[in-house]
């Protein structure tokens, strides 16, 4: 693809209007110094024990590529709501500064920063909006994708949830975040074109009902493919579309063997334990042990959980909506907040949204077995026992090196989720904090500033 | 802006992977026939008393522009999954066929079709994995909006959710939908760029912080703008920080005025009834009536109808993560299903998914001064009382006119939700059902269906 289908990489308008009042302001009061700011989710769903941090190698390419076209500085001149000099000046903004940030695919807590900028307060404060926009969008939809992966325990597992993920670049990006979380494959075509995500995909209710006879609309498909397929069984009548592939698959066998065969049906409503249950009993009972059972329709973690706990034989689910959107937690509480600026550490204390103060590392220690023990919050400063979770990325606005392939993210991610306390690794709500300090350090840090601020009174 | 800074309008690969499936197998199966898609929504969330179709603009342009390119071919081809005879034939596959669709910014309900697609079938089954996607995103952003619309009671609604919506073109294309249902403004200012909808933006916490003082802060920030400004006064502590917005006003009352001055004070946090009624009182107090307050900080529909009945002297509200990803209902249910193919009507009969056969209308009957009586959804051949709903906009391919523009769509969306039956204007859930009846030739005639059906065992 000389050009990808949808670039949400360009687009420096794609921010929030106050970005570019402030960014004028800092220009008007030349305040040109080095600014620390933090990417953090303050606290977690309550149906979230952990999250998974994805979207990092896009954060990456929108911070190297920031940059103010002509087209853009001609819309916000005709906006008459900025100076010349400050246009004239944007036109020259690029990223200078570092880039930390903790590797896609790691599992990660509330308070901990897990992206940390550190630039001219007029860089760092322009990429605020599309940052948190691309990191909180992926790590959504990685973290939901991670209890999909735990509930499926081993089973094969496919995004088709683009048709009613939010819009274009939700449907790409969502495909690439629960691949790195351990999704097998993708029905979405663009992303297997813009990041090799495996595509599958099986046929609709409608190709059935176009054809007068379901057992032709299955002769159509398996003949038209030229690989193995998989059927789709519950337009009308489950047991007795299965009974139509059992029949096809002995026309395949009897027949020159043309087609490819078939390789799964595809069960889509009602009952998908039952008929999951049945439809391999006929299977098998044909000697079509082979032909795997795909599951789908509104399936999420806990459908999962609950088909495979009740022994439902399954090789392979769709995840559709319930992924694509999140739906149980469409959002995260997550912010990009100034910790530091001239060399100063900085603390918002408005009520539930106070922050840490100053650049900070995030340690987390293991067990003797690689098991999370706990993780610390310290400043840049404080020593700390284990692995230091940030990461240098960008220096001097360009990326130090190439960022892990997505097929490395993927198997770093399983050992991750392999290694959180598995009480972390149910799917009910409640009850499984993870331990998080934050240092004396910065507890300390965080009561003088609120000091000097009562001073200021 | 010579071109958009996001495109998601080009990328015919941003569809599942099963549509160039069934695509061959129509193909090679030599299945040209036209065939009649419908669009609806099977039932609605518990939190929806109605929804409101949004995305019918960018439906259109993704119909007329639809086109594989070579580089789309190319990455096809390179799959080896489709023959090359498919691929001759999908390079030359443009829509040729019409659409009918319910005017955006209109009220609808579960069971009625929104969108009809009537063409030959591979052309209209290749398109429903996108049409879907657009129309699926906007229309759950738009009745989102609507309720807050409706909680607002005439306080202007700013969108501040880019940050938190799903990637770039959700951020975009939340802001146009809540524009339609009646937001006043957005903070994002691609969209204004894209679709001239006002911008809005203040300043955020970073910029108070970034500053020694907030005093300082505040007059840096008041003498950059060249238009009346918003000041963000919960940073520290809001009653100290509304007497630093007193004190710069009348330093600026005093002084030679080369500052725009101050339009409105805004709170982001804690309580925020009891802080809007002591700023107010402040303000008041010192002759800074004219100065508004704007509100945010996690607000929603609930949130506003609160604030407004516990009295808060507010005159905008800012929503942002609830609004921009329908957070209480990110998804709904919604289908495009064949319903006729080569004239003859066709039935899905799958538990809880069955659709009603046919290509339908809906008709709308209203009492005399406007308010929504009942719906009909009716065979396009059956008679019916009340205005059809669907109307022709897409004919060979091309819209037959250009389609309203932003603001008339805006205009129309007002009135609509001021004729909505009041019940159905209120925010709590449950009992509030709106009568839309099946027509007695729909019901038999999917009766007659899945006899046949039956017949075929």
């Amino acid at each position: 693809m000389a050009e990808p289908m949808i670039d949400p990489l360009r687009g420096v308008l794609l921010t929030d209007f106050y970005q570019l009042a402030m960014a004028q302001a800092y220009f008007d009061a030349h305040m040109e110094d080095t600014a620390v700011f933090e990417l953090f989710v303050r606290r977690l769903p309550a149906s979230r024990h952990f999250l998974v941090a994805a979207g990092l190698e896009q954060a990456v390419d929108y911070l190297e590529r920031l940059r103010f076209e002509d087209e853009d500085l001609a819309y916000l001149a005709g906006l008459n709501r900025f100076s010349a000099r400050f246009l004239d000046h944007l036109a020259t903004v690029r990223f200078t500064g570092a880039m930390h940030a903790l590797p896609e695919g790691t599992p990660f807590f509330a308070d901990e920063p897990i992206l940390r900028v550190t630039a001219p307060i007029l860089e760092a404060q322009l990429l605020e909006s599309r940052l948190l926009n691309i990191v909180h969008f992926q790590t959504t939809i990685a973290s939901k994708a991670a209890r999909c992966v735990i509930a499926a325990r081993g089973r094969q597992l496919v995004d088709f949830g683009m048709r009613r993920a939010h819009e274009a670049s939700a449907a790409l990006f969502a495909a690439r975040a629960a691949y790195l979380a351990g999704f097998d494959a993708t029905a979405t075509v663009a992303a297997g074109a813009r990041f090799g995500i495996p595509l599958s995909g099986t046929l609709a209710h409608s190709f059935i009902e176009a054809h007068d006879s379901e057992q032709a609309a299955f002769r159509d498909f398996v003949h038209s493919r030229r690989e193995a397929t998989t059927l789709l069984v519950d337009t009308y009548d489950t047991a007795r579309a299965v009974r139509r592939v059992i029949r096809l698959a002995d026309e395949l066998k009897a027949g020159a063997a043309t087609a490819a065969g078939i390789r799964a049906v595809r069960i889509d409503s009602g009952d998908l334990a039952v008929q999951a249950r049945d439809a391999r009993a006929a299977l098998d009972a044909h000697g079509y042990g082979n032909v795997q059972i795909v599951l789908s329709g509104g399936l999420d973690e806990h459908a999962i959980e609950e088909l495979l706990s009740a022994g439902a034989p399954v090789d392979a689910f769709g995840v559709g909506t319930a992924l694509d959107v999140s739906s149980d937690a469409p959002a995260l509480d997550m912010a990009y907040k100034l910790e530091a600026y001239a060399g100063r550490p900085r603390r918002k204390s408005s009520p539930g949204k106070a922050t840490w103060p100053g650049a900070k590392q995030v340690y987390r220690e293991r067990n003797s077995s690689g098991e999370y023990l706990r993780d610390r919050v310290v400043g840049l400063d404080e020593p700390a026992e284990g692995r230091a979770l940030l990461q240098e990325v960008v220096r001097n606005g360009r990326r130090i090196a190439a960022l892990p392939p997505l097929a490395s993210i993927r198997d770093s991610c399983r050992a991750e989720l392999l290694s959180l306390p598995p009480a972390l690794r149910e799917l009910g709500e409640g009850g499984h904090g993870y331990p998080v300090s934050i240092s004396d350090g910065l507890r300390a840090l965080a009561e003088r500033l609120d000091a000097a601020q009562d001073r200021d009174a």
